[in-house]
């Protein structure tokens, strides 16, 4: 089973940008499927909810410096 | 005891990227300092050799999509 769900970040300023943020996302296990889109400030990410939880998932945006949105 | 090290580092294109960079290597314990210049395509880290290694520096680098030069 995966979910999806759809993080509200800012700070990604170009497809670099949005290049780290996929990456360091696949790099947690349980990260299926990965959209980052600094036009839209939105990240979307497909997971396996009983490998990650979605507080992982924020953090590791968190820690390149983007701001997710509560 | 600290050393520093020049990496030249291809695929950051704006100051989102230089962040992203900055931010995940101070993630590394032993991580000092880091400047991180897009337009120079330059990653400079200050790190304590006691503490991290230059190819886990490197490696944290290339996990976001960045390419670092050998």
């Amino acid at each position: 089973m995966s979910e999806t769900i759809r993080l509200t970040v800012t700070g990604m300023t170009c497809g670099g940008c949005e290049q780290a943020v996929t990456r360091a996302l696949h790099t947690l296990p349980g990260v299926e499927r990965v959209a980052a889109s600094h036009r839209d400030n939105e990240v979307t990410v497909t997971f396996d909810p009983a490998r990650v939880a979605v507080p992982a998932i924020r953090d590791k945006v968190g820690l390149l410096g983007y701001t997710v949105a509560p």
